[in-house]
């Protein structure tokens, strides 16, 4: 079962917009197992689009297109489908009706240029969008089957999730794939390899096939297999058990968690609440704190305290020990925990402070350099770390998920 | 000038690594002139590639492709580009003795392996990478160009950039295009669309191209065109202007200009100081300015008042107020700004109270439902917003962008 991707839009073309949804549709379709092909960006053309579409049809049997679907004159993919499959826009007054409720609901006028997203090729089945105005199209043509999705990769995402996966899984026999996501954190993808090198070849007899999936910070580790029967989902469990002896300590979670989502749910189980007293994160451990729906149960709030004037006047930090020792200091980071959990009246306080770049490294404290502290009532503890990123925005979101796992490993595990 | 980028790897088509590759070279490639006509991800695979190539051959005069040089076994282009020109691999001494030299410096084992980097095509022409092992590529047939390069971004760019681009410049004589990008923010694309019909329609006598570009709470207007003499810069300033003219409420920056950037720019000229209390938004506001390099100069901190208790305590917020009228309301959310720009000694408060959802919303104050509030000196506003998602993650990011933006339109402009 072969499939091919085609994203339409000049911005792709062009090098303004990076093609996100060919990879995160890749990834979709191979643990349906569905292989990719190829994946193709063309501009929002006519004909770019028809020999396309004629290409890839000869190639394979599943052909997904995103973008040139908006409301506005230079997207041209809805018409130039009609063309494709000889057929015709027609007014769908469901799609329509949904259109009108949702701009009325957000007292947006509706527009003829709204109007005109009801307007749907007859011969597709409709995809529909609860997220946005363009519909998703589902269409048949000789033994191909074409889903067109807009571009923005929210909608996109939420129409394949919501309607086409499922239509495919019906309408394809696709092999029964197992996969299984360990998510380590603060440990190099080449030391987990070597650290794996026994195991891994373990995992060929059972044809399971491993795939190391870095990210600033993080390795994700996937293992998977093609079950014949119920034998695999047993292997692989014993599989994952070695591989906590092994690796244990990096192990943070699994499938689909974030370390924020994890640190979450221990505090929900412990019934603890959690402050934060960020400088060099600048409100990034707070957001992503605030990113799990239902923290306010743990989260009280931080204080951001970028500047010395915030640290000294409403952390309380000691005026000479940011003189003596730097704003960058075990000193520092620690008084702010301790003072933060006591200001937020909380069960934990996080802090940190470091330097982020690419500007203020120096060499005792060179680019990446943060202190991370964690006060609890009893003690407060502390650690350096030294970030191998000359990256401002790589150092600010590894050094929030790194406290985060200090967190966790040091207090609710 | 037709050209087509072919990026190469299992990676790109299971979703494992997103393809930026392609997006630098289009971009990099469209400020040369040359437009990119099509870009294709495949397989390290004989088959695939020799397709690839013939295709693209048949449409363009340049091809670009980057991947499967790598050492190991699974890397198979350059075998594949000596079958597709016809011709066979010698060990080239010069880079043989460059590759020995650098891995001395750098003390690791001149291994077999690495060796194998100095064979090269006999047909091509090499662009050094002084980066990195695998060098780079360029082939002519039929007159058509080819360039091959490593799929690692630093090496890729590297060459391109010192070798590649200067050898195109002199190889072709490219068209002069501009492209100007104009940013708007809070207004949707149909609306904007509605605005734009006359003047849309003005373009198209000086063959200018117009291209809309979403993304949530923003939308940016792309003109392209092909300038064969000095009139089409003074033709697009002027077209420009009258966008001023027309959505200038709406227009916040130009090319790569972020919201965070304009605002941190604006508070730089005029000395200004800035701060945050932040409800909803969890600390993202924070986390946007201080994105910045340099923003330490205007912003002192935050307090993110996640809980009431936080508002109350550490932001001096009228408990009463909280109970009559609500954490989301404007009576909370101008005094939260008003006691944050105090306590944390700032020129201006950012605050903001709302329901990011996907839980929480009422039928008075839906999911969506944001009060934003900035405090100066003299005076305190606040702005009531419905934002249509139904989506926490988008909430958050739009509320804290219209927040920013609500800065800069009433106190800094």
């Amino acid at each position: 079962m072969l499939a091919e991707i085609i994203t339409i839009g000049d911005e792709l073309l062009i090098g303004q917009t990076i093609d996100t949804n060919s990879a995160w549709i890749g990834e979709q379709l191979s643990l349906l197992g569905i292989s990719v092909h190829r994946i193709t960006s063309i501009t929002d053309n006519e004909s770019h689009i028809i020999s396309a579409l004629n290409q890839a049809s000869n190639r394979v049997q599943l052909i997904i297109i995103t973008g040139g679907l908006g409301p506005t004159k230079d997207d041209l993919t809805k018409q130039t489908l009609c063309k494709y499959f000889n057929t015709e826009l027609e007014l769908n007054t469901a799609i329509l009706n949904q259109l009108e409720k949702r701009y009325k609901a957000f007292n947006v006028s509706f527009s003829k240029v709204n109007q005109d997203q009801a307007l749907l090729p007859k011969a597709c089945s409709i995809l529909p969008n609860t997220r946005g105005s363009a519909s998703g199209m589902w269409f048949e043509k000789n033994e191909v089957i074409y889903i067109s999705l807009p571009g923005v990769p929210y909608e996109m995402k939420g129409i394949l999730t919501d309607e086409g996966f499922p239509k495919l899984k019906a309408h394809f026999t696709t092999p029964n794939v197992i996969h299984k996501t360990i998510r380590t954190i603060g440990v190099p993808e080449s030391q987990l390899a070597e650290l794996l090198i026994d195991w891994e070849n373990s995992l060929k007899q059972y044809e399971l096939k491993l795939a190391y999936l870095p990210s600033p910070g993080f390795v994700r580790l996937r293992l998977s297999g093609i079950a014949k029967d119920q034998k695999l989902e047993k292997i692989i469990i014993s599989k994952i058990e070695e591989l906590k002896a092994l690796i244990g300590d990096y192990i943070y979670g699994f499938e689909k968690e974030t370390i924020e989502m994890v640190v979450g749910n221990l505090l929900t189980q412990k019934q603890k609440t959690l402050c934060t007293a960020e400088s060099c994160t600048g409100g990034n451990i707070g957001k992503l704190i605030t990113s799990i729906s239902g923290s306010s149960t743990y989260f009280n709030g931080g204080i951001i305290s970028y500047s010395n004037a915030v640290k000294i006047n409403t952390l309380n930090v000691n005026q000479q020990d940011i003189k003596d020792f730097g704003a960058v200091s075990q000193q520092v980071v620690e008084q702010m925990a301790k003072n933060a959990r006591k200001i937020l009246h909380s069960d934990y306080a996080i802090s940190t402070s470091g330097i982020a770049g690419p500007t203020g490294g120096t060499k005792e404290k060179p680019i990446g350099s943060v202190w991370i502290a964690i006060a609890s009532q009893n003690e407060v503890k502390s650690k350096f770390y030294t970030l191998p990123y000359n990256n401002r925005e790589r150092n600010i979101s590894v050094a929030s998920s790194y406290a985060l796992n200090f967190l966790k490993k040091e207090f609710l595990d």
